[in-house]
């Protein structure tokens, strides 16, 4: 049997779900999970639906064929067929601070994360002992305000050249340029390390301790042209108190960064996140 | 157009969705929203739909016997159709403690909770004035070990006048005899006062301070003859420390029981809960 | 055995806490509970003691006079003796929402809550009914752009009159104006319906459900002239979904400003708040 | 300015704060932070009392004779003056599970942990590798129901030649013997992946979903002869719904447990645990 997860986004529409499901029944196809979503404010219609086929490759070219034509443009559908068995290939940006490079490379020694590193980039040359004790390439690519436009493109060819299908920025201390993340939309997740909307921008902790607040977060995000307002993925929080002063606020957001970091890469391998408007559906 | 949910529980088998889905759409129907779960270890399917009709009340209940004799008799489905703008009729019961008690009347007189409460029955007189502050009718039924079966006769005969639907023990401190739950299987719910499997039975709080836990919580389940161990519907915890003695474990637990209790009774008005094998499904 | 909780603030300084503890033992007093803060970065030193005497209240006065001419004075401390057996009287401001009130109420009904409740204010008569049900005094005090000096002239006479030490408005949907704040310095307690300092002002369930966050929260903090700005005393969350719609997001915040606002109370009540560079310390 | 943290239990008494902070404020010592807890219900009196001296060591020593002599004595203190710049020397033991000895072993290298590491235990060859990654010594010390006493003599031994202070079980899969567990009292740390007293024992996340719950846990406690019965240092959770399977819950396990045993090992090594009838005071 051949599993299969078919991906859909369109318009909503009555009949949806019986039209796709009564059609994977007759071409011999079982359904065998479906999650599915319909954001009634903006009548958008989503899907996530895993089936199997006992057929062989050809069939199964003709089945998506027939599924675009007979489904798929009838109902404007965004659709995708994908494939739980392929690994996609995943680059890594860092700057100075380890804990998240150490825990998705942990993660990922240990098998959790159904993935290719092929590439680390930084712009410090600081990491580069991290990524040889995990002997994953490292590359060194400094950036100034200067050299910043030279500098993407180096990093672009670099990911052009390793077939990257998406980026992390693993606490990289640099702001991507709006043309780089044009040719990455909804594939550059990044990691910011408060409770946004709450505190965007330089230095959370410290505004965040300033304020008095009694919880702080992390969020991971989209990246778009936008600071820190891409689509949200996965947000956790802790709770502080008095007693703990800016440094207390640094050391326990790691282990947020780390978890909240890790859960987003983990959803967008499982390609359980759909973007519109803005937002993320994460199913589950 | 009429809403109606359905709710649908049988063997896993291929093609079900399909099937159901295609089957309201021929009747004129939409399928608005499907939540579905397949417990594949044990082979059991179950499905939460939500549809829409535009046809009248006699067409409707033909659809019932149509989709009764072609879909639910050969997928040897346990199946209802339930009507979401019906409000089901609760009892409360209740010792001493009052705390649920004004958590459930205050939502209740919130309008949280689509419910009638038409009956609350205690074994002792002491909350009387709370029901009577909502102008709920309040029966004193007392309880002793030579009285038991006898109140619980006056109970079910209540029960039945006032066609009560389920029942919820809002912290009442009397175990219900087999014979009883067999009339009401996973009508009954209970809230115990601490994260179970850990300190089943008497003074939970008391267990857990004299163990040391870090964490106390509240799990509300429905009754079965096994006391403390039927389908948990719902659990939360809250953090406690060196700092705190029993007493402020049971403050702190009066917010964790309220949360609960309550979270386990919109589940259940809103037919989200399923159970099987001593456990449940909750959809979303 | 007669016990007074001391609270201290001043400089910080060499040998406080063993001036202070030597002094009561000298007196003859037990310290019996020591809670004690330092904010280094400026220098402030924080206390919360809980100490016994014997003797009578002749010379109980005596000790006051002398710690004050002895220790507060040198220590240029910000002092006070607290008598925990007084119950303080707490005026309530509502508008329309029903859940905060029933839930301080309720509290109030059950023995949680240790003060005194001689009045309800509101600008709209709707919740006259839930006063009437707890037998709590209810001003209707409408507020209109124009009548709002007036208005607030009345309400200002009301608390005067019943001897207030301190408000809480439970969903309160007017701004109180800085000439009445002024009168109540660290005395108003608000819950605002966000994790602040995201989404202040108006509508914030909206705004977050339309920024797409994975968590929302809610916040008690003291009034100030800035609109949500003041100290915050406590905050809490609660994870959402897509599958959430701003009405769910309104529902779910309901519990979260009930446990906030009484968790807020509650510390005030006890005296275990220092306001201090718009911030607190909330000894536990 | 030296600094020191001193760590006093004893039965309850009075004037014990006041005593302790006049005889430093005597010696010439400033008390910069005391956190102190009573038990009343069994009397026992707890302090750390953080405190710096600008004399030399000589004079130190005088300090800390008169402090034996003069207070501790007279009060029957269980003490100890401790340097908070000098770090304890910490033991891994270690199976085949690897998520918390990368997780361990990644702080320590970011700097987070004031720990030496001389020392990598297991009774399985297979992490060996990642102990390389970090340069520790990995000793392989296989051990059957006929080598386990000669297996543990063999650790014993290491554990002495190395100046082991304190063992930490990072998912060993061994009890450890009686006389073992004597010899490290209240030394040995280890990681229950279960929310304790609840499914004690092997296989918890199996027994939790054969329960049913809706939360699952992590526990870390020092290691009695009582298996999984000693005190518990920290707790935490992680909700669960019907979706999630067996392997969900160890997934998502991974991280609890790798969080909750870096707390308790940061508990242990701030010297902030006190242990007393099978429970833990933990200052914050």
């Amino acid at each position: 049997m051949k599993k299969a997860t078919l991906l859909i986004n369109c318009p909503d529409k009555k009949g949806i779900i019986a039209t796709v499901t009564n059609f994977i029944l007759e071409k011999k196809g079982n359904t065998t999970y479906i999650e599915q979503h319909v954001d009634h404010e903006v009548g958008e219609f989503f899907m996530r639906l895993a089936c199997e086929f006992d057929h062989d490759e050809e069939k199964f070219a003709l089945f998506k064929k027939a599924f675009n034509e007979q489904i798929a443009i009838p109902y404007a559908m965004n659709w995708e067929m994908y494939n739980p068995k392929k690994a996609a290939k995943m680059a890594i940006f860092v700057s100075k601070y380890d804990h998240c490079l150490y825990d998705i490379l942990s993660r990922h020694a240990s098998g959790e994360l159904h993935v290719k590193i092929p590439l680390i980039i930084s712009n410090h040359p600081d990491l580069e002992a991290v990524a040889k004790r995990f002997n994953i390439p490292f590359k060194h690519i400094p950036v100034t305000k200067e050299t910043k436009a030279a500098s993407e493109a180096t990093q672009l060819k670099l990911l052009e050249e390793y077939k990257i299908d998406f980026i992390v920025l693993a606490r990289y201390m640099q702001i991507i340029s709006p043309g780089f993340v044009d040719k990455y939309r909804n594939k550059i997740i990044n990691i910011h390390h408060s409770f946004l909307p709450a505190f965007p921008g330089a230095k959370p902790y410290h505004s965040a301790y300033k304020r008095g607040v009694k919880i702080i977060g992390a969020t991971s995000h989209y990246v778009t042209s936008d600071l820190d307002e891409g689509p949200i993925i996965e947000q956790e929080i802790v709770r502080v108190s008095h007693i703990h002063n800016v440094q207390d606020f640094i050391l326990k957001g790691r282990d947020l960064e780390k978890i909240v970091l890790s859960k987003a890469i983990q959803y967008h391998l499982q390609r359980k996140v759909w973007v519109y408007n803005n937002k993320t559906v994460i199913f589950s």
